[in-house]
């Protein structure tokens, strides 16, 4: 792998184990194996190394989601295919908890990334729903935007939930109460 | 106020802000105006420290949640005053945001009160939700346990997005959705 690679991933699990307050450019090296040096050559400094990485993440997960939500099937089964995609939920998403560090959260260019997947996802589930109500398998009802937001929603809340719990259960349960939800949408069948 | 709660009330904040990691001992005796020695004498250190404050931060939340659940109103309302109640949105939840420092979570004095705080809540809305499914309020169908979860994921996860965007409106959204996907549990009028 070319060195610029290995600093993004090795800094992309570092982010993912330990925040970006808790990650330190020595650590990046050290898991990259790359000197200081030729890490200063790649890119200009931990925020922007960081930056690199959180939009490779961003790209990575948005694959994975697009594929469930692009998938066979109904809007309701295309959206149970994104909820109950496997997932490494004691590890929390790689994404999400990056909006809980104040640094982050500060240095808009750090930012952008995290707020753009999220807009992102949003928007697509929003569509989801959109095409299940003009299908006729959705009631009208709700809005399309808002109960995509809560599904996104749901899903990074049950990350906290799990890692608060330091067990699975509380995230599948979320997703199975808002599965439950969501089947109240369904139009009753030969209505 | 008793340098005790001066120390205490100070970290409250500083884990609000910062998170634990970011949090020094200096920057703690320096926000409560309390001398290194005086706060040894009080704490064991960060850690015990940490752990009263998280305490102390569990009991005002549940405190406030419960004034909701246990208000007036039917159940679908009372869970609505919850979903709604005033929130500093964009500083996230000084309970969750523990939920995704690597830290807190690894150790188990830290994460019990978080843990703790997240049962009761989905324990207290699901009973809630079994009232009003007992007074025909609500129809049977999903479970209230699981559907707790997803209340409590959505505000969570709400956090994490209004974080994400700089802007309440995630938040504000993901509870609209998740009120209108509550209102289809309602009984039909009459019925």
């Amino acid at each position: 792998m070319a060195t610029q690679d290995r600093l993004i991933e090795s800094t992309q699990e570092l982010l993912w184990e330990r925040g970006y307050v808790g990650t330190s450019p020595k650590a990046i090296q050290q898991r990259a194996g790359v000197g200081q040096g030729s890490m200063y050559h790649h890119f200009d400094g931990k925020p922007d190394l960081a930056a690199a990485a959180l939009r490779r993440s961003a790209e990575e997960m948005r694959a994975v989601a697009e594929e469930r939500l692009a998938g066979p099937g109904t809007a309701y089964q295309r959206i149970e295919a994104y909820l109950l995609r496997e997932r490494e939920v004691l590890r929390g998403c790689r994404i999400g908890r990056m909006a809980q560090d104040p640094e982050v959260v500060a240095d808009p260019r750090l930012r952008a990334p995290v707020e753009e997947t999220f807009d992102w996802l949003r928007g697509r589930i929003a569509e989801v729903i959109a095409e299940g109500r003009a299908a006729g398998e959705f009631v009208p009802g709700a809005d399309p935007a808002d109960t995509a937001a809560a599904v996104v929603a749901v899903v990074q809340g049950g990350y906290v939930l799990a890692r608060a719990a330091d067990s699975v259960e509380p995230f599948r349960q979320a997703v199975r109460g808002a599965l439950g939800l969501l089947a109240g949408l369904n139009a009753p069948a030969g209505a």
